[in-house]
Parts: C-alpha cells; structure tokens; sequence
C-alpha cells in the first residue's frame, strides 16, 4: 500500500489475522531528479504483495484510492510518472499504466498536458470529509456513561454463554486435530471458482442482486429435494424446504417459534453447546437425556418434553450413530407423549461400515419431526448454507421469521452452491471426502488402540473425530494448553456437558483436517503428553 | 438438459422464475447406425441454453451429471460418441470431449475399450438411493396430522405481520416505479466479478472457507471505519463495529437483545414494516410518533418510551430528511426523559439538495444512540450485507447473539465487498449512482407537478423515491392493480401506517430502477390512470 509512513496499524492487523505470507517491496521516490514528480521531498512506501490472490494492477489501484481518499495527497503536486512508478516498484510499465488509466476513467485522477497526473477535484468532493475536530471517538470519552445506559436495558446476555472460538492460525501447527474447518488438499477450488464465476452472468443479473425474501434459489431447493434428500430416505416438496444461513439457523428459526418460558425442551447430554445456549435463553426448562452406544436413551425427560433435540447420524460429540431399533423407540416415545423432534442430521455422509441408517424423519409417519441440514461440513462452512425441511404451514412461518432475521442467504451464493450441486462437484466432493475420511479413521483407531489403550472412546462408525475419554484425573484444559506447547491441537469438550460439574477428562481428536500421515505421530504426542500430566 | 421426455416439471419452475430466454435445440439420436451408441432405439432431448451465464461444457455435464445421478442412463449402455453427440448438438467437438473428460476424471464415467463411455458403478453406489416404495410424501398424506402438532406449538407467528413482495419479473414492466433493487444499467458487473475472483484466492482459502464468528473480516471492517463512517462524521473502533446479514439483521439482533414484554418502543408513522412487525413480536408496547416536514416530531409517545427509532437520513417511507434541529431536540429529549435510540441511517448517500446532515451518532455526546448501516443500496441488496456501530459492551453481545442466530456474515461475501471498497469502486459507484438519480429526481419533480399537481407529496431533499398522497378517495392497493395493467409498477404503501385504520391513499414513487426517459410518460399515465378510477 502506498502510506505515509505513520499509518501502519490497520494492516498489521489485517497480516496477523491472515497470517499470509507478505512480500514487502519498498521504494523511496527521490523527486529532486523528477520534474514530474511530487514537487516536496516526501518518500513513499509501496507495499506490493506478490502472491496469486490480487494482481499487481489492483494492489497500486488501491494503494493509491486510499492515499486519494485519506487525503494524504496533495492536490498541488503531480503523482510519479508511470515510468518512475513502473522502474520504483520493479514491475513493468504496462502494469501502472493499466492502474492509472482504470483511476482516470473512474475520475479519481485527471491528467493534465506535460504536467502528468494528479488527483482530480471531484474524488475529493465525495470522499470521505475530514472529521471534524472535536469529535469525540465513541470509547474513549463516552464509552462509561453509554455502558450505563445500554447494560442496565440488555434483556438478554448471549455472551456469558461459552462457545470454543478456534484459532485462525490453526494450519501452522503440526498435529491440528481441528474439527469441522476445511482441509485445503481435499477441496476443489477450481471448481468452486467456476461455479461462482457462473453464478454471476449477466443475465441473472436480476436474479442474485435483488431482494428475493419470499422464495429462495429454485434451482438450489431442487437440488436439495432431488439429491440431497433421497440419500436420507426423505421426499419433500418445495414448500417444506427452506434454505438458511447454515444449520445454525434453522436451529434458532425453530428455537424463535417453538421455545417460550412455557417449554420443556430435553437434548443429549453431552450435546451441541450452541443449540443449549439457544434452548437456555427461551425455554423455561431444558433437561438432559443421557447416551448410550445407541445413541440418546429413551430416557424420564422424553416424558414430559414438549420438544427433543437429537443428533442421530453422529451424535454431537460423542460421534455415537442412533440405531434403527433407537430411533424407532424414539418415534414411538414421541406419539405415546406428544412431543416433537428436532433432528439435526449432523454429518450424514460420514458412515464408513455400514449404509447411512435412515433419517428419522424418513422413519416418521406422524409428522412430528422437523429436518435440519448443512452444507457446511461438505462444501464449506465459511459460505453459511444450511436447510430445513418441515411441514409447509411451519415452513411459512420460518420463512417469515427468517425474513425478519436476515431477509434470506445471500442470493450469490446459493446460486453457485445450486450449481456446484448440479454439476456434479459435490458428488464428486463426497466420494473424496469419503476415502480420505476412512483412511483416516482407520489409522487413527489403530494408534488409539496403540497409545491410549486405557482411554475409552465412544463406538464409531464413522463422523471425523474420536471422542475420547481420558485418565479420570485429566483435566482436558490443561491437555489442550500443554499439547498446543507442542504442535498439537485438540478440542477439550467440557462446554458440551450441561449444569456446572462438567465432566472435565473428555476432548474431541478430529481427523478431518489433518493428513492421514500426521496422525499416527501425533497420537503417539499426545499420549506422552498425558502421560507427562497425570 | 439430457432428460426424458417426461422429466420436465422442474426445470420449467427454473424458467418461469429466471424469465430467462432459454434457446432450446432438441436432438434426437438415431442410434440404428451407430454401434457405439445406445443399444436400443431412445430419444435425447438435449436443451442447450446458447447464453452467457453458462459454457456449452457446463451444460451437456450438468445434463449427463443429471441422468446418471437421476438414474436414467442404463449402465450397459454405451452413451453417445463425442463424434455423434457433438453433430447432434451442433457444438464442436472438442467441447463435447472436454466435457466428458472431465465426467472421467471424476469417476461419473468409465471409457471401455472399442465400446464407448459408460456410467462408473462408482457413481452409482454413492448416488442418490431409489426412494423406497411406500415411502409417503409428507405432504400428502401427513399434512394434516402434522400441521395439529405443529401450529398449537407456536409462540409466534410472524407470517401474520405482512410484507410486502415484490415481483421478481419488474423489469419486464415500462415503467418500474420500484424500489430497492438494482439498476442493471448503473450496476459495475465486470468490477464486482474481479473483485470476487479475487476474494476467492488460494492463499486466502483459509480466510474464506472457515468457520469465523468471533472476528469479522478485518479488510471490511477497516473499510467500512474509514470510509464510510467518517462520512457520517462517526469515529468508532473495529471493536465497536459488527458486520450483519443487511441492515435487517442488524435492527433484529437489537430487538432480540434490548426489547422483552416490559419494553416500550416508540417509532415513526408511518414507518418501516419490518421494523413495527419485529418489535411487535418482542415489546410490550409500541407507540406511534407522527412526521413532519422535519421528520420525527418530538411527540408525547418519547416522554415515556425506552426505546425510539428513527431514519433520519431520509425517513421511510417518506424521505423528508430529519433537521439538525430536530436532531438536536431528539437528543436532548433522549438526555431528558432517558431513551435509548436506533438510528437506521437509510439512503445517507442521496441528498441531491444539501450537504448530507451529520448522523445523529456523530452529534450524540452521551452514547445513546446506536447507529445501522447497509451497503444494499449501494452494492445490492441480494449480497445482505450492512453493519452497526455501538459501545464495545453492546457489540460483544449482538456479535454472541448473531454466533446463535447465523454464526457469521458469509465470508467470501465480507472479503468481496472490502476489496470492491478498497478499489476505489463504492466511491465510484456512488458518484455514478448520485449522477443518474439526481437527474432522475429532478425529472420526476416536473412530471408530479405537471400531471399531478393536486396530489401532496413530503418535502424531499433526496432518497430514491417520492411518497405521494392521492385524493382523499384514492384506493392505491386498486390503483397498484389498475396501473400494472398498463405497465406501470407503483408501491402502495398503507402497510407502513400503524393500526387497523391506515390511510390508503399513499404510494410510493421510487426511480432507482428506471430509466430517466420513462419517467414522465409514466407519470403521466399513472395520473390517467388515478383520473380513471377516481
């Protein structure tokens, strides 16, 4: 970026965040050589990035917006040459030429006859004014008084609900059992590129700018009910269909309009921690229905439960699949004390023995279950798309509440993932994903069996982590912090666990990031690890 | 698409939705010649769309993807040569071979030496499972049954707050008086495709792909702290600024967060539906305040208020811009009588008269005003992306609350907005948005006075619509009908009124998405029309 030299602090944060990998180029402009260049001795910095994400064109187009934006060029003085630009930054002179004439034609500079570029009257107008003085940066001055004024008004307060955040930087460690973030080797970029690119013809122009509430993607809803649905055993029209900005939001849509102060809600223990958080701060009761190997038991709170919330496919986190003779018991339990049942079928494409068990609400002939999908653990779930399928008339309302919430998912994106799906990409996707998955699990069951042996891990056939559960006196925490000292990143699972005695010996080795390769030395780690802390 | 002659249901939807033209060529193979092709006699209807939005590739993979998932190719038949296809199709043939290359490399399909290409077992086995026999639709025979589960178990119904919907096939109109979309002639196609090719780099593949609720991305906010809010004369630091799914998301996470049955909310009459519709799921009590010329009165209904809303940019759905005054005596008001307020700073960008007036955040000493953005009317809105500033404390819990309701802001979406801000583009399109509305709002100025000089309108400085009142008789719900026979689009507007008694001789004029040259027979023939029917 081309900046005076004492603003630096944005894009610090910017290269920690990303933790890319920036090459630095910096020129200093001596103008008392240039009679068209800047008529005061001023150096400037230019960053260039040399890396396939922005061209070189677009990297001096907006070092020189911002420095015409932020005012921190003077009107009066003639910006460098492209010649002297080109030769400064060692990039060819086609290259500045291309980025200079794109800021003409947007009128952010004019040229003037033998004097060369400057910036133009007109991109100062709308710019950004200068604050005014006085003005009062919100934290600094206000930031106790508006405190006072806002705390006391909350009526609810999410953020004392715990949620693991993962680091952004995951990739540098050596062993990052990591879950549900996406392995850079399995996914095709190329093809997801070119679904994007088509989603934005011109003749869909209408289709993805446009505000588009009351109907979402045809062409991703017939996806969903041709493809998607079929594999669970589920047929359903496009009515019962709702697409959402991942399964997280279907979740909160249903939590918003079935859970007041009146319902009993019952979920698995340990379960999803972000669907308790839900739960917790619109139910009047949430009850915890223990595991077995077959999944949630048909447990005393399903008595008098208005809703049950369950993960059948790989129970969150446990990994545990709900039989056949589960889930029907289940269905059945529902009908004997009318209540419904949630199912977030949560990672159904991940069975490495047996065929996938149908979805409950395949199972259902009662019409008490609601359906809640992702495409995030297939596709990615940077992209937030998610469904739900349900009876229309609650399909309805959903939508009503989503339009409330968000209006709908972005209209762009559920147009490339519509194709993605039609192409093929995603089949293709799964099948990968599949392989490299089972391969995995493989190998990391047998350096389970060889490292931890004594650790006890819940029956799996498939899903991409062990749970495990270690020496009864591990606290995870501390696991976590020690193995990360040594390139291992793990989940401790504490938060999973309803009420304050969480169980603290649990975490969560995932295998859906990591090369298959890294698993066997990183189990091996880890369990010195813990040996060295217990 | 390859489909069978029977199959055609689903794609007529797309159709009818799209209004796109589709160029059909249908080809029939003859396969009694060829001994490569099908064993038995069968028709291929094969719709090629000859447009832009998507290659010739893309479609005859889309259609054979299609049948082999769908099941409708036998696998022992050979599929048709890439000679043979690509005469039937009259594409090249190196476009039919590229195509089918790829269905290799991904397994779709097997090449058998001397016999053709065939569907891969592989595909198969992971396709989509023929739907098990008695399998029952949920529609048909479970709907009811379902529907007395569901409805006596919800606690709100937001579908009974209406709203309005907009016609996805407006453009097909002459005269589209409508507001809020996007006009296709002004819109930067070629600069919002780069700059999503670029967001979607390899070295950024972490940033995009990944799950980041707790961060938002850091390029945008950076953009949006120091381009956009100096503008409003607003100072703030990233941590007091939260990107959400449009303005909407952002106005539903306050009311989740600061309205419960013990709040009073007092807002504009009339103002905007789904910010009455949402409150009134939430509040306990929500008050009306009147307009006029200077905006929100400072009414009786802010004496006791806990919270008040207001647009003051331009109000919805009237325009008239609040006054400094009165946005000095707002505030005072709020010091006084200890309110908090919602600034929806709406359309601040277009103010054709004056200089924009400063947000009320920038004048608000004593922190109680938390301030909303969006970059729909400038991007579009299909992108839903728009923003809120307030006090850290406040941020942290509607950044929580938004990790429950959709985790995050898609994020290959974040990062192609901050590269469209950083390239200079927003303040280009602005510019060229300011030009042609300008003119757009002068010219209907002189069309409204000269046809309809009898009906008031709200003193405008700005904004991309014109709220007119008709005759007193004026039914504008039959006017809207009346004038959409005649290809005029009009927004009738009784639904931003309050109460069961709305007035209903409202509409609103909007000319963000039609041509200047439109406008004043338009106008003229909408005022025919009033005459007509009053």
């Amino acid at each position: 970026m081309v900046v005076p030299c004492d603003s630096k602090s944005s894009s610090a944060a910017v290269v920690a965040y990303y933790a890319a990998v920036w090459t630095y180029a910096s020129a200093s402009f001596d103008n008392h050589t240039d009679t068209i260049g800047p008529k005061s001795v001023r150096d400037w910095l230019i960053h260039l990035r040399r890396g396939e994400y922005s061209s070189l064109q677009s990297q001096i187009r907006e070092a020189l917006v911002s420095a015409i934006l932020d005012r921190n060029l003077d009107q009066a003085e003639a910006i460098p040459s492209t010649r002297k630009m080109a030769k400064s930054l060692g990039v060819s002179r086609n290259t500045v030429v291309l980025a200079y004439q794109g800021l003409l034609d947007d009128g952010y500079l004019v040229a003037r006859e033998r004097s060369g570029y400057f910036v133009s009257d007109k991109a100062l107008t709308e710019a950004a004014p200068t604050p005014r003085k006085g003005l009062a940066k919100i934290t600094s001055e206000t930031e106790g008084k508006t405190a006072a004024h806002w705390q006391k008004r909350l009526k609810l307060r999410p953020s004392a609900n715990a949620f693991p955040s993962k680091p952004s930087d995951w990739q540098k460690y050596p062993y990052p059992f990591i879950y549900g973030q996406v392995d850079h080797n399995l996914f095709p970029l190329a093809e997801w590129r070119e679904c994007t690119r088509q989603a934005l013809g011109k003749k869909w122009l209408g289709t993805w700018t446009n505000d588009a509430w009351s109907v979402d993607d045809p062409l991703l809803v017939e996806q969903i009910r041709r493809r998607i649905l079929p594999r669970r055993g589920i047929m359903a029209s496009d009515e019962e269909i709702l697409i959402t900005l991942g399964a997280q939001n279907a979740l909160y849509l249903l939590t918003t309009l079935l859970v007041d102060k009146s319902t009993h809600v019952a979920m698995e223990n340990p379960g999803y921690p972000d669907m308790r958080n839900a739960f917790e701060l619109h139910a009047g009761k949430v009850s915890s229905v223990p595991l077995d190997e077959f999944g949630m038991t048909i447990g005393d709170a399903l008595d008098t439960c208005d809703i049950a919330f369950t993960t059948p496919s790989h129970q969150y986190p446990t990994t545990v699949t709900m039989s056949l003779e589960r889930r029907m018991a289940l269905l059945k339990k529902a009908r004997e004390k009318d209540f419904l049942i949630i199912e977030d079928d949560y990672e159904f494409e991940t069975n490495y023995v047996n065929e996938a068990c149908p979805a409950l609400k395949s199972l259902d002939d009662d019409g008490r279950v609601i359906y809640v999908g992702s495409l995030s653990k297939t596709l990615f779930p940077g992209l937030r798309l998610g469904f739900m399928v349900g009876p229309r008339a609650l399909i309805a309302e959903a939508r009503a509440m989503r339009r409330l919430m968000v209006r709908h998912p972005p209209n762009n994106n559920q147009r490339a993932a519509a194709l993605f799906l039609s192409l093929g990409h995603h089949d293709t996707l799964i099948r990968r994903l599949h392989k490299a998955y089972r391969g995995r699990w493989e190998t990391m069951a047998r350096a389970l069996n060889t490292y931890l042996p004594n650790a006890s891990r819940s029956p799996s056939f498939g899903g991409t982590a062990y749970w495990v559960q270690g020496p009864t006196n591990l606290d995870s925490e501390k696991l976590a912090v020690a193995a990360l000292e040594r390139g291992i990143f793990i989940e401790p699972m504490g938060l999973a666990f309803s009420g304050e005695a969480r169980p603290n010996a649990h975490f969560r080795l995932a295998f859906s990031s990591i090369d298959e390769t890294r698993i066997e030395p990183g189990i091996k780690l880890l369990a010195e690890t813990i040996g060295d802390l217990t």
